[in-house]
């Protein structure tokens, strides 16, 4: 059971927490609890360490801001023993959680099972701090891709757990952000690889580089409401899912860029020369369309990237104008991305026809196409987005 | 170099900190830093282990306290970093900084002074976060007596530091409590046994437990204020200092309650009849009087505790009125304890009188009194405390 900083946010939250992972020993499980910082108190050790430093050294930082799930985990670990359960907190570096890499984006190598394991046989149940390991050098690290999540994914694969569960603030994945679609519906049950797809949606749920790690060892995961009793959704392997729906759901993204380079001079090695800039300086490209051109001489490269990314990259642009001998650039940062994601559409044909269909008779434009074999996305004009989604979702009948 | 919570307030304040070390390493010195959490911190902590529970685990609130001294351990070595000197946070079980006893009330049985000295030869500044330590279970521990202050000292001990300086928001200790006599003067040496004495001053400055400690392991000491630059109060051997004055000081205490059984019969065991349920019960007992009866039959016996023990006291002393066979019981929690503090009264007579003079030429009544070799205290009534302190230190021209 992995709860997060909105679940553990004041100390009403972690008795009410206890009273939970109470109810699931009760039920005859053996329980490992993972915790996040208590809401806000991460974003204060930033600020303080940004008070201290504008360079503030890694591993410092690492040491710093561990102290927030430390906190976390020795106060639900003390409700748990209130409530007459068995409890001790057990901090990264005394289980320990060995990570590798650098400071603050360490990733977990390996969990020293035996220690939790052990309690699980004396039933007590561990509380661990999330996002916090040990390096090498004994020194304490924070887990940068995935933060708690992580943690909790590792810590259920290394003692083989049933199931690992996600508890947050909202009921679980939707089928798309009920704040734009109010007839949005919670899914049951959704695939790794669509539960990838959806990042922006999920996002909010559960980081990425968590599900991934979770497909990869095969670990089930419930994403779940701390607040309410509802079933959550499980996230797992595509092959126990029945697709009901052709579509699973409706994403989207608002925070893309998109840079056009006209009639650069179709020869080979022109897209090496574009990307390896953005590549030199860690700068994410997503959807990249280059159409035929006419006369094979020259085409139009078109790629979106973050829109904090865009000054930079128009720069590096600009800079190859000479090598690459395109005619102009086009930026534009008024563009949103609108995909839609189901494992089911690889046997529904006529899937991109319909989701086409839908925006045409909205008359909404559509600016790039990009698909993958579970996800087709458009990019739009960002004015659009809240109509794409509403009449995507409601084509596809994902409120039924 | 030990800074407390106050002096690491906030982050404008641990910036201000960095400088002081750095001046202080720049004039050619090796130094370990130790800090406390950032004042409010640690009472923030406790408030929320009530919030969870009235009965904490021990080893549970201990891994939650230390995480305020680890917060401020990473903040100032990010500080000094940002100043361009080498400096790292070395928590206490990194270290490791062994301790024995109960959780909540550990003490420093070993510092592990290589890896200390490792750094202290690479021009490295260890920041070490005080009042935690290692039990031999590998659990966190929090130090019950002297708390940052105990750390510091058991820090330079191990090191065979030249002095070991306690930064605080005072100016060092005081002939008195400057807020009830103006003209208190600040005192340039104190011996460890004066400082003991002067404990209700002293309080304020540094834990006595510290003081102790320092004193058997002959550790100099500097209690100096961060805030300015004044040359602080340096405490030390008796034999290192020439007494120009009588007195050091006047203390006082206000906590104290008076317990009076009149009419004890006096026959032996008595005493030990009387004082074995405090101690059963921890009660600490500081003044006891007893006077010769006249008759050798029946006596008076006084004795002061803490004012919060006074209810318990009474009642213990209520269940033995049948095997005492004493009269009655006074019971008294408006007093105030007066001493005068000086460890060349010894070799002044005349002292004592001198006191006593001062307060009768105040109508002062003196209750009881109590000597030792450095130390006279009388107990008043609370209210006159004020004009006690003041006539006495008057009298024997401490503001001179």
């Amino acid at each position: 059971m992995k709860f997060g900083g909105t679940s553990v946010a004041d100390t009403d939250r972690i008795l009410h927490v206890a009273k939970l992972v109470k109810k699931k020993f009760d039920e005859n499980n053996k329980v490992i609890v993972i915790v996040s910082a208590m809401a806000g108190v991460t974003n204060d050790l930033v600020q303080k360490s940004k008070k201290i430093s504008e360079n503030f050294p890694a591993d410092e930082y690492d040491a710093l801001l561990s102290s927030g799930e430390q906190v976390t985990s020795t106060l639900l670990s003390a409700a748990l023993q209130d409530l007459g359960i068995k409890s001790r907190s057990w901090l990264g570096w005394q289980i320990p959680i060995v990570t590798d890499g650098d400071h603050k984006n360490s990733r977990i190598v390996s969990v020293n099972s035996k220690i939790l394991n052990d309690c699980l046989d004396q039933n007590i149940i561990p509380v661990i701090p999330g996002f916090q390991g040990l390096s090498q050098e004994n020194r304490i690290t924070t887990i940068g891709r995935g933060g708690s999540d992580a943690s909790a994914v590792a810590v259920a694969k290394c003692v083989d757990a049933d199931f690992c569960e996600i508890y947050t603030d909202v009921d679980g994945v939707f089928t798309t952000n009920p704040d734009i679609e109010s007839k949005a519906k919670k899914i049951d049950k959704i695939s790794y690889e669509e539960m990838l797809e959806m990042a922006s949606l999920g996002a909010k749920v559960m980081q990425s580089s968590s599900v991934q790690t979770a497909m990869i060892n095969d670990v089930e995961i419930y994403v779940k409401s701390t607040f309410t009793n509802n079933p959550g959704t499980q996230i797992l392997s595509e092959d126990k899912i029945s697709y009901e729906n052709v579509i699973t759901g409706v994403a989207y993204s608002k925070d893309d860029a998109k840079i056009t380079l006209q009639g650069v001079k179709d020869k080979p090695g022109v897209a090496s020369k574009i990307f390896k800039p953005l590549f030199d300086n860690n700068i994410v490209v997503d959807m990249i369309v280059q159409n035929i051109s006419a006369d094979n001489k020259k085409t139009d490269v078109t790629f979106t990237i973050k829109r904090d990314d865009l000054k930079k990259t128009k720069s590096l642009m600009e800079v190859l104008k000479s090598e690459l001998e395109y005619d102009s650039i086009l930026a534009d940062d008024q563009v949103s991305k609108v995909s839609i994601v189901g494992a089911g559409m690889i046997t529904h044909p006529g899937v991109a026809y319909k989701m086409f269909n839908a925006l045409s008779s909205k008359n909404i434009n559509i600016q790039v196409i990009s698909t993958s074999e579970i996800k087709i996305s458009v990019l739009v004009d960002e004015k659009n987005t809240k109509e794409a989604v509403q009449v995507i979702h409601q084509v596809f009948e994902l409120d039924k």
